[in-house]
Formats: C-alpha cells, structure tokens, sequence
C-alpha cells in the first residue's frame, strides 16, 4: 500500500502549517509478515552511547541496525511526551499532550499536516488494532505498568494518559494475545472506582493470568498476561530474577506464543524505565535499563534471523534528561581523559538510585555505606551526604553524585528535543527498511505499509462518535452512570434497547452480551462505538 | 576493493583490546568518481534538531540523507578532539590527540584494532593524497583557517595540531586544486619563523590567490588559493558579503573547478565554526552555521544529482558543549511549550555573541541596547549586564543569556562523546551509501574503497623514516636547522647530497631543484621522506 497523498489538508485555526517531509516517502516499503516495534523510552543518544561504554564488549545490537533519525515533536509543540509521540508511532498520527490513541485537537508542527479539524480527539485506530483485524497475533510488552502512555498508545485511547483504570479495562478487552509487564494495580477491584474485578476478567477471557518468572516459562497457553509487578517492573540491575522476569525474557517467550499463528504477530516492546532513569539524572539506571533494553533486541533480530518475515523497528519516543557522555568538570582535556573516568562508578555499579533508597535505613544514616556498596565512591563530602539525607527525590540525589564523577553531564529532569535514532532490521524478503530522517508517525505508517493496512478506514469503522450514530439511525442515546466509574450508553428505539457498557467489547441486549468487533470508548470527551454497534439498531 | 581483514594485529602494550563493529561491513560498496566530505565541527543532534527549528521550512537538506550513526572515539579515549577524529575520517585510521594525519602512539578502543606500534605517530596517506595519485583533482574548503585541525587531517601531518606553521607548508606543496577559507596569516612571511613568503610561493605555483567574493566568482583558473580572513571566517550571520563569501558560494566554485577534471575529485568542506558556537555555548552562532552548512550540502546535492557518480559522505568529528533544545527551566511543561518559546530569541537574531563582543562599545556601556537589538532581549538584570561586561568571554556571556531564555540547555564547555548523524547519498551507479552505526574510520575506509585506493600501500610509498631509509642505501643523514625553523635534511653517499627542505616536495642536488612524488616532513618527532627521495640515492 503506498502512503496516500490525497490526505485533504484543511484550513486550520492554527499559527502554522508548514511544508515538511513527512510525505517524502511515497513509496511501497514491501510486505512482512510479522512486525515487531521497540521502544527505549526516553533514550538521547548520548545515553545510548554511554550506555555502550559501559557493555562489557562495547557494542550493541542495535548498533547494527541503525538507520537515520526520528524527528519527535508533537502535532503542536516541538517536545514530545511520551503519550503523543507513542501514538504517532501506534498509529501514522501526531498528536497532543496528554492525549493517547487519539487525533490531536489542533495542529501546527511539521509532520502533522493530516490533521482535521472534524476528528479532533477521536480515537484513531492503530497498528496493532490494525493486525487484529488481518488475524494477526499481538502483544504488548513493558517494564512499567501496561497501561502507561507508550504500551497503552498501541492498546487504548483516551485524551488523558493518566486515566489508568479506563486505559486498562480497554486492555483487557482488546483481545491482545500476550500482555506482560506490570500494572496488576489497575486490574484489581479494591482498586478500581467501578470495582470490577478485571483479574477474574482475564482469567473468564482465557488469560492464562500470571505473575512470576517460572509460570512466564511454564506457560503453555497461547493467551498470557503476565503482571510481575503493582505499577512497574525493577531497573534491570535491582531485578530479582525469581520476582521479575527481564525484558528479554519477556520478549523470548511472546515471540514463542505469537509465532504459532501462521498469519504473523505484531508485537511491540518497550523498555519504560530508561526514561525514568533520565528523569531522575540517574547514570546507572540508564546503563541498568538500556542494556537491559539491548538485549531484547538481540532476541528480537535472532528471532528474525531464524523465522525470516519479520521487520523490527526501534527508535525512542523523544530524549529525557538531555544526559551527555562528558560534562563541565572535564571542558579541558575531554579528548586526553582516559575511559576508566567514566565508567569507573557505572559500569560495575551494584544498584540503581531506586534501590538506593530501598536500601537506606529508617535513620538514613548507611548513605556512605551504600555509596561504597552501590558504586565504590568513597569519598562523600558532609553537604553530599545529607543531600541524600533530606532528598524529596533520592534516585535524583544519587545519580548526581554519581554523574559528578563520571563526567556525566545533563540538562534538565524533563524532555527534550534532539532527534532519536532509527532502527530498522528486515528479514522479509522484499520490505524495504526506514532509513533518513523521518517523523516518528511515519513509523505508524511503515508499520501500516508493511501489513497493507488502512488505518484510516479502520479508524472510520471502529470508532464511529456514538450519539451522532445511533441518532442518525433515530435511536435516543443516554449515558448512564450506573455506579462510580461504571458507566453505559444506553440506547432506545422502538421497543429495543441496547446497552453499552463502557470500554468492553460487547452490548447488552435484554440479559444477553452482544460481542462487538471492537470497543465501546469514553475518550474522556465523547463516547465512541463500533459500527457493529450501530448496526443492531434496524 | 574490499577491507582487508588481514590486517595483522599486533599484542599491544595498552590495556584494552575488544571486539568491534569496525570491520563489520566487509562488503565492497562499489566506486564513486567523486567524492565530498563534509564534516558539520562539532554538531551534536541536538543542534541540528535546534537549527532545524530555526530554519524557515523546518528541514534541512541533511534531512534526506540520514542514514545512521557515527563512533567518535580517538585511538586510546572515549571523547574525541577534532585532530585524531578528522585524521580517521581522512585516512581510515583512529589516531590521539593532538596528531594530524598521523597513526596513534597506543591505541586501545574500540575501532582502532589495527593499531601496530611499529607505526606510532608516522604520517598516514591520506584520501586527498590517495585521490590525487589517481590524477582526480582535489581541494579543501572551511570557515576556520585551513590549518585547523580538520582541513589539516586532510591534507598535511603533524603530531601537534598546533603546529600552524608546518602544516600549512605542507598545504602548500600539496598541490590541491581548490583551497578556500581563511588562514592568511600562516602563510605570510612576517608571521612565519622560517620567514618564507608562502603567499608569493603560491603563485609561482600557479595559484590564482585570491581574497575577495567578487575574485571568486570571477576567477576561471583551475588553481584558486582563496583567503577571506587571517585566522577565521565570519559566523554567517555576521559575514558581510563584500568581504566573505558564504560556505555554499566556496563550495559552488570549488565544484565548477574540480568537476573540469576527467578523472574526478575529491573534496572536504567543514562547517567549522558550529563546534566554536558550542565551545562558546552560543545557540545563536549554532543556528546561524549549522543553517549555513546546510546550505552548502545542498549545492553539493544538487551537483551530485546533476552530475551523478557523485557520493557525499557527511558527519560531525564529534559533538561539542552538550546542547540540548530544552532545559532545566521546563523541566515541567516541556511538552506543552510552544516552538515560540525556543525560537524568539534565536531565530531571528542579528548577531552572534562573537560579533557583539565586535560591537561592544569601550565603555561596554552599550551591553542592554546591543541585546536588544540582536536578540530582542529587553528585560536583562543588572547581574546579567556585569557577566557581559566582566566576560573574559564576551560570546560565552551573551550566549548564557540567550539561551537561559530559550530554553536551550549545555553541560560543557567542551566536547562530548555521543554518537553523531551519519549522512551519505550518492548518485554513483552502483556505489552503496554507507549506512549503520560506523566507526569514523569506516569512513575514511570508504572513500578508499570508493577511489579502490590502497592507502597502507600509498603510506608506505610516501611516508618512509628519512634516516633508516637512507642510512639501509649507505647514506649519512644530518637534520640540519639553516635558519629559525627552516630546516632541511642533508643526505651524503660518497660524492652526492642530497638536500630535503622540510614540507615541501623537492630535494635540492647541487643547485637544482628535483621534485618529489610526495612531501618531505618532519611530523614533529622524525623526518619522512616519500620512496622516490629515497630512490635518489644509488
């Protein structure tokens, strides 16, 4: 499927629109029959670099597959966060902040000339929704919880990323074939406002439910949904592996489930917690995470190598921390500065600034203990042991000391906005992989080239605004709240009525469930429904 | 011709000797008949992402030819400098800082494993030289003087990059094509300690030497020497087009010279002065070069697609000061702020902090108005007015100040250690683009591959150790210093001397002049001859 160019751009309330490349590539990328996106949240590629310094053979197997460049920016400010800039990759759409799986409500930035006024908001369909319908196999996997911003643009929709309990309950009726990572806090009932029990949920949907690393490699079910953790997985180096399984683990087994459907798997993977690192200043929960990150990629490409048909593409969603290989503390001498004074406290570190904390008594009188234990630096002034003392933020208070001697440099606790790498490796004969410098929604549309997909009409499909369609057909549409957080459109005409539980994938007509050939959506705007929906109304 | 991966490597003294990617791309990338390479000095990503946002359209033609990354690491460092970094990028070899063009002492990272101690610090052929021993025409071009460490690389050796003088004799015995930036200064023979008028050398050579634009443009002879400045070029911004010409205007003409050749060329062009901008931590001096930059990679695309059998290679040494687009100043909100709030300042700037140290009045009582007018900043402290006033660097001040207000973040004064972009397009039938996460040595290795050059062999053809090489024929060697720093070898077998005035390509025999296939140098440590001096002796 070649990328439309006859997308109507129409007049826009916005400051800007402005020529871009985002349509410079027009051309057919091939065919594969399995995709598996990975993202290093938060990744500037002077992380990856540092991170490479401290591998033991001083290469990645990334390095190999690099490409070109991501440009990040959100559809109307040049930043991105997490939410929009996984939606662009989810879905072929740059979008706003906070908004996840949704069209932005205004645009002016380059690569978001699509943009339309009339679908401001509106779920967009994407790419694993998109392989669902070719009866394609799909999963999801992440080091935070599932329902964070990245692994939930590829899942749900809704305009604020921190709707957790209704981002999840889409999860868990979008039929995904393999879910692992963290986020059991969201599904349990005592801690959901509609009080539905979404564990019991999983386990009557066929999940086999898990929560350990030997049920992970035990399972035999071709429907897992592993949750090892409340709201997120342990950095890579804190990782107890009889707790938690790695992420490479995680990826080994998904790749094994998914690869029984002979029709393919999307598949995608992020390592969350590399962003969380860079928030925190945190240089040994970037090496901890990256690497760890580095290594699902390696299964990534072995599987590719082996199974041939399958494209891998990894690039971060946008830069954190702005952290450089080198700082202030070396602006004379930098080139003459041997290795050593870099790696010298990262590189063999036992523990991360998280478990850091963990580990500080309730006197917090073991911070020079735990400096020498966690990263053999000895010689703490008074000023530095008691900024760890009275951190609001202890992984922030440890990782600056530890990037002070290490040469390590950053910027700031929040995004920026330098271009990430591309990464693209191709075992499907014929596709094409991306390469140049391209936007981070022309990964959506890759991804939706490759299966010859049009998300827009899925989109059309899937997500028809509820009120207008059920009124066009002369039904009467009410949104009930039922309980707290529980609510349903209930939907009249004649002598029928139809009601629509919110973020499930079925209607209740009399005492009977309907199944929908997708979800049911408050977006936190408007509710959004399945044509299927509209069409049992006669 | 393809890598050799026979090249023997030897136990060395040095700590560390890993596994690499460097020869990962064994693959013959086909030949080009021209080649240009041109190295943005200093750009980090998030610079060209910064420059980017200040450019009209919101892309570069960089954009398009993305194709990966780039390891800047020197032989035996993880940070590199521009001597050892721009010496890989010229002859396929990683050597320290702050050698030119000359093989390392040691050598323990990762991409210099074909380190041998035999050749410490001996000059290295270089492409320039290789392309010029295929009769393709060859020229150097940047906005610094050219005997800075990076045009130096390409076309002189030294194991002191600060030995201007030297290097720029041998520059000018080189017999280049085109030559254009600024660096007057070392060739004039009141600056010089051996007193040599290297401008009237110059001309004796056939050189058109030139200083102005309008020579420039006007010039129709196939030797130009252009010297727009003593020691630099402008910025862009505050270049004045009477005086200097812009890097697009010299690499246009350096194109319309070399392309008269046949046989093809081979040119470097360097952004210079972007890694003086990060020095300086000045964003201003950043947009206004990296724009600027780009603007000559387009007349080089645009030839390349014309002409076609054309490959560009381009790439930063390395990144300078650490910038980021985005600070500690939206550590929250990033995602919500404006491109305005970035841009203000910088986009439509007048002057860098370079040219308003120029404009600062004696009194520096003009500090406020001059930031009004070049950067419509009107709300400066009084704190802010003294750091301008005290600076010792006047550009590093104003650069603090634009960029605390456009949210541009550093963390150095210095170099860092990321990884850079890697660009390369070509429009030769059949030559593949470089692509992948490369060592910079891979790119010097692939331009030899591209000319199918030899450059081991041509190093051992032109750079043999003066007093072994002539003391095996039976000769007495005396390095013979006539007058301050006019050095020559003085060479006797029975009835024959033999004189080799250092960095020139010529021996004296009795009193005439017999040209050499190479240069004569002393690299700082020893005296190197090319074979043909050597075969003078019977």
């Amino acid at each position: 499927m070649k990328f439309s160019k006859k997308l109507s751009v129409i007049a826009l309330s916005a400051v800007l629109l402005l020529p871009s490349n985002v349509f410079a590539k027009t051309e057919d990328y091939g065919s594969a029959k399995n995709v598996i996106v990975m993202i290093p949240d938060g990744m500037n590629i002077e992380s990856l670099t540092t991170s490479r310094w401290m591998s033991d053979d001083f290469s990645l197997t990334l390095d190999s597959m690099a490409t070109g460049l991501v440009r990040t920016n959100n559809a109307n400010t040049p930043i991105a966060d997490s939410a929009p800039a996984g939606t662009a990759m989810a879905t072929g759409v740059k979008t706003e902040s906070p908004f996840v799986g949704t069209y932005p409500s205004s645009a002016s930035m380059p690569g978001a000339e699509t943009f339309e006024e009339k679908r401001s908001k509106m779920p967009i369909a994407n790419v694993l929704e998109g392989a669902k319908r070719l009866e394609k196999s799909t999963g999801i996997i992440s080091t935070s919880n599932i329902q964070h911003a990245t692994p939930a643009d590829f899942s749900a929709h809704h305009i604020n990323r921190n709707a957790m309990e209704e981002l999840a309950e889409q999860q868990v009726y979008q039929d995904m074939d393999v879910v692992l990572g963290a986020g059991s806090k969201y599904l349990e009932k005592e801690n959901r406002k509609d009080g539905e029990d979404l564990i019991a949920e999983l386990k009557t949907l066929g999940y086999d439910y898990i929560t350990t690393p030997t049920e992970l490699k035990n399972s035999t079910s071709d429907k897992i949904w592993g949750m090892f953790g409340e709201t997120e997985l342990s950095y890579d180096i804190d990782r107890n592996p009889e707790e938690e399984p790695s992420l490479a683990e995680m990826t080994e087994k998904a790749l094994e489930v998914l690869s029984k459907n002979d029709k393919g798997f999307f598949l995608m993977v992020e390592g969350s917690k590399i962003d969380w690192a860079a928030h925190a200043n945190d240089p040994v929960g970037i090496k901890s995470d990256v690497l760890s990150f580095d290594k699902a990629v390696k299964v990534a490409k072995e599987f590719a190598d082996k199974n041939k048909d399958t494209v891998i593409i990894a690039a971060a969603d946008h830069g954190t921390g702005g952290m450089t290989f080198g700082n202030n503390t070396i602006a004379k001498g930098y080139d003459k500065a041997p290795l050593e004074e870099f790696t010298k406290h990262i590189k063999s570190a036992k523990f991360t600034g998280q478990e850091f904390e963990n580990k500080l008594n309730a006197e917090k009188s073991n911070v020079k203990e735990l400096m020498a234990e966690g990263y053999g630096i000895e010689d703490l002034t008074e000023e530095e042991i008691n900024s760890v003392k009275t951190a609001k933020d202890v992984q922030a208070a440890v990782g600056k000391i530890v990037s002070s001697r290490s040469n390590i440099g950053w910027t700031t606790g929040g995004h920026v906005g330098g271009d990430v790498a591309l990464y693209c490796y191709s075992t499907a004969e014929g596709a094409e992989v991306l390469s140049g410098t391209v936007h981070n929604a022309e990964i959506g549309k890759y991804v939706e080239d490759l299966f010859d997909m049009d998300l827009k009409k899925l989109t059309d499909e899937l997500y028809i605004p509820a009120r207008e369609g059920f009124e066009s057909k002369g039904a009467t549409v009410d949104y009930v709240m039922e309980s707290k957080g529980n609510a349903e459109l209930v939907v009249t005409k004649d002598t029928t009525t139809l009601r629509f539980p919110m973020y499930k994938n079925y209607a209740i007509v009399g005492d009977k469930e309907v199944e929908l050939n997708g979800l049911v959506i408050h977006n936190g705007d408007k509710v959004y429904v399945p044509q299927s929906a509209i069409d049992l109304i006669k």
